[in-house]
């Protein structure tokens, strides 16, 4: 019974920390880059290396599967790190290998836009993976980085799970059926992901939500009973997307990034431009109780509650870190 | 007992990694940075990621005392990363833990000049070590990177031994009781180094070698016994200083980097500017057993031939790149 949140971005302090191991968090996910090149990546590597050492006794570099275990068994969490955007790799394929080593265990192939690998689910035209996204899943595959296709478009997302010779994520969004914003996927999508042995991370972060903020807890638990009979209980868990404490000049740098001198409000609006406010029922990162509650409610069994509590993203760490047999 | 060579700096090809193998050596300690800032030496690794992938039957990567013992039972040769230079952290004392995520175990303070943190052989004043200097020498401590004083000054190599809390090495060296050059070390060097639990690798290259080229095996195992007695025969190995291959371009590089536009001919001269021939006796990685037997001739015990050879610097290495205690 191990708790794992596959996505996080939050303004990262001792208190946030204390609240993963009040809530009994055995491993995060987090967001190291949306468009840092590797040398601002390796910045914010020295920066994560400095929360390990003043708080070793709440935290540590996550690598492995067994490192969720150790976590748990040392009640700490486990942090492991993650790329929302191939930038930090550049022009260079060699930097796949060395992020690998620096730890990076996720990369998505595109953030919104088009990138060198991929297209974003906000371009007009989806042209699949790019010659060097193949190279690059190849290499990916090779040394155990994640290929992570939440903010991908549709071709390339379907694409993605086709050329990879390893099973991928997406790490944080929800199904369209129960609310079809952009960043959400198809029925097409969640089956492939599925029958491949990719996991879907479920998102509580307001956007990805049907009602949005006001979306209830019986409405995500019951979207992920109609997802579990969709792609396979043992294909989903949790991904929140929690951005807590972070100003609203993050959310813009998130969509904005360097790549235009306009505004892009991505999936807000001009007068809803900010970070939306959490549902209710999950603030921080001592609510997981409060879901898992919700899917026992739902009729999941007790190893079902298990397996999207964590216990499937802890059999998708084991398979998928380590290089390819 | 193991084979170790703690400096080597070749033009890397197939053909040299079999030699590590015919030659029985288990592991090796290479350079890969001279003057590279951080991003240059991250591209020097990816090369190496290359030749691991390309070689594993001969070479791998490695971290731990342990994978010398995993090289000799598999018959492969551990590569160990250093910098002779502390040019790859630039200004920036988190990227001491980023090199050593990144597989680096061994890091000069100076080359020949004054650095950030210590003066180099070749400066006029010796002003030892520096306020970053030490800032920096109690992180290379915390993390498990060894402070190499090989082409140090004087003053700075005793502060160094002074003010690292862990035993520091001289990779690649010589007594200069035997031969005077400015890269050998002083008696008073020697002793506080052995007295400290570190550890000097005796050189081969022939500016640090009485006679140069021409000089004899029996004078340098004559001179490994006398040093024996100076530091103890736990306190010694081997630092080949190898430049197997190289175009005299490379020590023109090795010597002028970027920090000067003049020529600077180091151990050289104007009518000798290029790497000086190999001793006869020691031409390449094949020919260690020579330097064993030499030993043996010298009077050494098996035991300490074993240590001299290999065994001494898996101790070393076996206490010095974890983190601390």
């Amino acid at each position: 019974m191990h708790r794992i949140d596959c996505l996080q971005y939050c303004n990262w302090s001792e208190k946030i920390f204390r609240q993963m191991r009040e809530g009994g968090v055995d491993a995060v996910h987090v967001t190291i880059a949306y468009h840092e090149m590797f040398r601002e990546m390796v910045a914010n590597v020295e920066q994560w290396n400095g929360w390990f050492e003043r708080h070793s006794n709440l935290i540590f570099a996550g690598r492995t599967g067994d490192d969720v275990r150790q976590a748990r068994s040392e009640g700490r969490t486990a942090i492991f790190f993650g790329f929302q955007n191939p930038s930090p790799i550049e022009d260079d394929i060699g930097l796949v290998e060395i992020c690998h080593m620096l730890g990076a265990r996720f990369m998505q192939l595109t953030y919104n836009n088009q990138s060198l690998l991929a297209t974003g689910c906000y371009e007009s035209e989806d042209t699949g993976i790019t010659r060097m996204g193949r190279a690059v899943i190849a290499e990916m595959n090779r040394v155990g980085l994640v290929i992570d296709m939440s903010h991908s478009a549709e071709r390339s997302t379907l694409d993605a799970i086709e050329v990879s010779s390893r099973p991928i994520a997406i790490t944080h969004a929800n199904p369209s059926f129960w609310h079809p914003a952009r960043r959400n996927k198809s029925d097409d999508v969640l089956k492939a992901l599925g029958e491949s042995g990719g996991m879907l991370g479920f998102s509580l972060y307001p956007h990805h939500l049907k009602d949005g903020t006001n979306c209830t807890l019986d409405s995500f638990c019951e979207m992920i009973a109609r997802t579990a009979e969709l792609m396979g209980v043992s294909q989903i868990g949790i991904g929140s997307d929690l951005c807590q404490d972070q100003p609203d000049s993050v959310v813009e740098w998130m969509r904005v990034g360097r790549w235009t001198k306009d505004i892009d409000y991505g999936e807000g609006s001009a007068a809803n431009a900010g970070f939306p406010p959490m549902p209710s029922w999950f603030q921080d990162n001592r609510h997981f109780d409060a879901i898992a509650a919700g899917l026992h409610k739902q009729g999941f069994s007790q190893a079902d509650v298990a397996g999207i509590m964590g216990d499937n993203w802890l059999n998708f760490y084991d398979a998928s870190f380590g290089p390819a047999e």
